[in-house]
């Protein structure tokens, strides 16, 4: 089991990280959220250990100049998974541009283990 | 990789399963749904197997007398792993009385493996 407040840490680290512009910071970040050997992957991007996934939110970074990534709801944990939602919004201020949906496995640490973000879209096909 | 058509048909047979009164039809419908092997687990029950997972299902019926899950959004896939959201509402008709965010892996025949079930909440602590 994880405890909220040590998950509600990671996850601010984790936030932090994708907003950190010095790479030296998010790499320290990057290591305060995520375990050694963890796993990222969203519909336009992935990345697998530390190094790979600090590289990849660099590259991001330079997708989004102007914005960052801030905390929408939760982080709320069942077991030894998490589940949070973020909004990309332009510093400036000014309506949300993003909204994603990540979910994570959380180890025994409280670092995040396998992290997969989902953008939000509507509903498919309600049968 | 998962592909969208099976996946919302497993979803479509997730919820219906869900939704079934009829004990021999629910089975039916998470042997559809389920991976033999799956596990569930969300902040109010857990079950590991069909047969384990149907039991569970019934029991919540019983919580819930005279409402429905309907598909609110999704389901959506990144790689291996789908997520979507559910609301559960009066039979009758009227207002959403909770909603759930369900992420799952997803099996190469189109079935759900590991289930994590997780109910709305607003932010907990944004840094």
């Amino acid at each position: 089991m994880t405890n909220s407040p040590s998950i509600t840490e990671t996850i601010n680290h984790y936030l932090d990280a994708w907003n950190e512009g010095v790479p030296e910071r998010r790499r320290a970040l990057v290591a305060l959220a995520f375990a050694d050997d963890a796993t990222y992957k969203d519909p336009m991007m992935a990345g697998a250990g530390g190094d790979e996934i600090d590289a990849m939110i660099g590259a991001a970074q330079q997708q989004f100049p102007g914005h960052r990534f801030v905390l929408a709801a939760g982080p709320e944990t069942v077991g030894d998974h998490v589940r949070f939602v973020w909004h990309l919004v332009p510093t400036a201020g000014g309506d949300v541009v993003a909204i994603g949906h990540d979910f994570a496995t959380v180890r025994p640490d409280g670092r995040l283990g396998e992290v997969v973000g989902f953008l939000e879209t509507p509903v498919a096909a309600a049968a």
